[in-house]
């Protein structure tokens, strides 16, 4: 084994190592109450094919559990092998090199050609949306605070609320630089409120 | 034309746009001095790729200018179509979600299993490139400062510094906890210097 196998597979082997055993289901929510801060959210559909190939490599085991009311469920395990692929990677795997994609940013880029309103639309759903997801990250901390199990996650998500702290601030002074500029237009005649 | 076209074809339009015409090259070069901040840069193959799409679609033009001691050079022009749908887009796409890929921070969420000192090289590298980065930011910031024409570029570049200053805090905090967890070990003995 000469090559590595893709981050989401060492991914979604690490979560399974913080539980016993979690279905395809509980490996998506643990998924996104973590992975998606600083990293990528996978679907339903290629958690399923990840722990498939995963399986075939002997990374996790699975079983059947009947349901009673409920349809029957596979539960996933990681294997000694699975941790042993995780440790490896952890040590020795290449960092790719990290991933910026914002959308609002590459907008503002080009302001010049945009409307200010748009602008300061933009700025404030961003501003708005970088609020929530710190909102959601300090829900996720507080379900994790006092477990040391989790203190590693835990430290993430607080690296996880400078990071994004940073672009929310870096969002309202910029919208205040906009303002000060003098782009924002008063609209004073809106008819009774 | 109800679709859209993809992001960074109308990130290379913006770019033309701050210019009379640039060459591939000189596209790539400005490319990788604002949009690698906060996007994505492109190589200079796909730049290639895009401008000969976007002169398809009568978005750019283009000329030869023959060399005297270099090569010939194609120079690539936006034309009133390009900078027409270029507004269309920052006035009506779709904002993309947000992607963030932390490879590092990724490895620390399950830094139970890591050593504590790969944990820590792999910090320590990565605020050593956020430094760089901020750094050139600065100097990105400094070379277009007093320059009207570029006034949005630098309010983005003051969003960038306050976007990765708050990634590099957080890692240093972080750091900071490893070592008061006593998770660094004193290498005392290391032989004469």
């Amino acid at each position: 084994m000469g090559e590595w196998l893709p981050s989401t597979t060492y991914a979604l082997l690490g979560l399974l190592d913080f539980f016993d055993e979690l279905s395809g289901y509980e490996l998506r929510k643990a998924a996104e109450g973590s992975l998606r801060f600083f990293f990528w959210s996978p679907a339903q559909s290629s958690i399923y094919a990840e722990m498939r190939r995963a399986s075939a490599a002997g990374l996790v085991t699975s079983r059947v559990v009947p349901g009673t009311d409920a349809p029957d469920k596979r539960l996933y395990r990681i294997t000694d092998e699975g941790r042993d692929q995780l440790r490896r990677w952890l040590e020795d795997a290449p960092i790719e090199p990290m991933v910026v994609k914002h959308a609002v940013a590459l907008r503002v880029f080009f302001g010049h050609l945009a409307r200010p309103e748009r602008l300061r639309a933009l700025l404030e759903d961003h501003a708005k949306a970088t609020e929530a997801l710190l909102t959601g990250l300090g829900e996720v901390r507080a379900g994790l605070a006092g477990d040391d199990r989790f203190r590693y996650p835990d430290l993430v998500g607080e690296w996880g609320e400078r990071y994004y702290r940073g672009d929310l601030e870096g969002t309202e002074a910029l919208l205040e630089r906009l303002t000060d500029r003098g782009q924002g237009q008063e609209q004073e005649q809106e008819g009774p409120g």
